[in-house]
């Protein structure tokens, strides 16, 4: 099974993405609409930010009742920090789209991406539903990839197949966010469509599978936004046999795959990143030890201005693992840049610290941080923190 | 009582700084010794980062006891990550120190800040030694001061004298780091003596109770190094009567703001800072709701590029607060900035920002957030994130 970075039909619905006026530029798309053909199983994960937007709150609890037959995203504004009136206006736009499908509203899942503190036009945004509606298409997967993106510089897109149950089933997503938030637009925003036949509580057990290996395993800046919201459709178009044991095994693995290309993805595009850095720190006691040290390590401003620097900085990657509050012995700690050992039984390679520079030279480099204390891994994607993150973020202006 | 921002006497201590070669820059002071004419009562606090340069093994058993005659500190080497021999240079540092003075190894605690894997030159370290001893004098703070900082871009030095126990007393000190972890340099490091007469036990309790308001309440970049160490020093020369009651609370006062005024001259010098800004929670259920949620907006990355940009960006803000984990209610919440009120009541004061923005761009200025929750409150100091941090992190070579 190989993930591409492409859409791909998905049997059972239909996407679409269109220029509604909602945002500033003139012309760019900024509504996007997927439809299924009937009502379908669905399951979701949401921001974990005390402060939700108005269509986070009225998602989860669409979805959370396990069926929808569409998803309208608009940006241009995260309809958050808008009161009583943001959370009527995620029911009237969804009432929109309903209205327009002929389902019933709580099939409908908003979900908003811009500007906090400034609604969107309710007029525009519903012509702009009489416009999607017409214009969907089993093809229309990139378009709505393009509606909802903001600082974006392009679509995250990625699809595969796979046989499960007797049958070929495929799965096609998109993601948007140049950071886990965006600043000037606020969200990590990631919708994943599939053929297969799978049960709601399935859906939702896999949900919670794959996400430590690919949304909960990126970081940009630390920060998290206030919209994030990863949904997960099923049509059954595809009639396979139930899933369970080894094809459970096999869509499970092909899920978590397309989610972490898709993850992968919007670190690549990381606001000012100019690399891609895969932090693994192994020799863990537990789990939890593991992913603490890597997420220290991931979002450290020392440690990812000198990804930025091509330095090989020993000192500030033992100093951020140090920070985890994990007991860490440093004469067993073991660290790698590149593949090349710069730290092992308590001494610095100081020999070997050019070769590790020239390999940071690359777009994409690996850090291994073994800790030798026990068996517990964990996996941190993240990118580096360049002038260009400190442009971007501070010469916007509300 | 005013803290000035100078160096002033304090009986029954010596200081000087001398270069003692262990920098590379030629002529660079990079030795600093603080020897008391006996041994007095001490206190100090350590770095919590589970990597502990040597020194602060060997400083934080030796203060541990309550008594010390020197403090010796050099720069150009953190002597972390340098194993057993670490240890050792360390103890043979501070046997140098009490061999010239004639004293127990054991009363002299040592500090280092540098770079990290990298051991210093015993030898120079030695021969340094000898010529700060004999450029002892009760006016070598500033020398001491010039000769532990790194990439500060210049000392930080208070003092102040106050009436206590019959008597006036005084207290200077100096900090040195450019931000909670030098990045290059690895160190925040503070040193107050006093001529008061202050029992270890009292020392003790002093010390813990001024943190939270000095030392404890600045970042620069969430980062936290491998040496950090607040050392405090009462040689009792001024004779006066055992503190209690008021005449403690008004030493303390005095104590914590010669360290708030320290830790405030750490934030202004940060790397690459433009901006001190103090952010203050008011309106927690309960204190530790409040310094979470003022430590997660003085540490976000897309916070501080707002401050940098002069951009009075209520969403991050609302953001970074939600991040805390902390319950918020987004109607009650109120912001201000440079004393305008930009949000309250869940509604953004579109009108306010433009004035918000102009307060911004004061080298100096407060951010308030209200939860409305309760009645607890914190305050944290921080800097903006600027180009120059960046600059100043990504270009240093190992």
């Amino acid at each position: 099974m190989d993930v591409r970075l492409e859409p791909a039909r998905v049997r059972g619905f239909r996407f679409a993405g269109v220029a509604a006026g909602l945002r500033s530029e003139p012309g760019r798309k900024d509504l996007g609409i997927i439809v299924a053909d009937v009502p379908v199983a669905a399951a979701g994960v949401f921001t974990t930010n005390r402060v939700k937007a108005a269509p986070v709150v009225v998602a989860q609890e669409r979805v959370g009742r396990g069926r929808l037959q569409a998803v309208a995203v608009n940006s241009g504004s995260a309809n958050c920090f808008t009161g009583k009136a943001g959370l009527k206006l995620a029911q009237d736009s969804c009432a929109a789209l309903a209205a327009a499908l002929g389902c019933a509203p709580a099939l409908v899942a908003p979900c908003s991406t811009g500007v906090i503190g400034h609604p969107y036009d309710l007029g525009k945004y519903r012509n702009g539903i009489v416009d999607a509606v017409s214009a969907l298409s089993p093809d229309g997967l990139e378009d709505f990839a393009r509606a909802i993106i903001t600082t974006d510089t392009h679509p995250k897109i990625a699809s595969a197949s796979v046989r499960v149950g007797g049958e070929m089933v495929t799965l096609a997503g998109c993601a948007k966010g140049a950071g886990m938030i965006e600043p000037k637009m606020a969200t990590m925003l990631a919708f994943i469509a599939t053929d297969a036949a799978v049960r709601t509580p399935q859906l939702k057990a896999l949900i919670r599978n794959i996400l430590p290996g690919s949304f909960n395993a990126i970081t940009v800046d630390g920060d998290m936004s206030t919209n994030d919201t990863l949904l997960l459709l099923a049509s059954g178009g595809a009639a396979n046999r139930p899933l369970a044991g080894r094809d459970l095994a096999t869509f499970e693995r092909a899920l978590g795959e397309v989610a972490a290309a898709l993850a992968r993805e919007l670190v690549r595009d990381g606001e000012g990143a100019t690399k891609l850095v895969t932090i693994e720190v192994r020799g863990a006691r537990r789990p939890t030890d593991a992913e603490r040290v890597a997420r220290q390590i991931a979002n450290s401003p020392l440690v990812k201005t000198a990804f930025f620097g091509c330095d090989p900085n020993f000192g500030r990657i033992a100093m951020a693992a140090g920070k985890a509050g994990v007991n860490l012995d440093l004469d067993r700690l073991e660290v790698s840049l590149g593949g090349i050992k710069i730290a092992s039984h308590g001494a610095l390679h100081v020999g070997a610290l050019e070769a590790a520079g020239v390999k940071m030279k690359e777009h994409e480099f690996g850090l291994i941080v073994d800790l030798k204390m026990g068996k517990a891994k964990a996996r941190v994607v993240t990118c580096d923190l360049s002038f260009e993150y400190v442009k971007i973020n501070a010469e916007y202006t509300t």
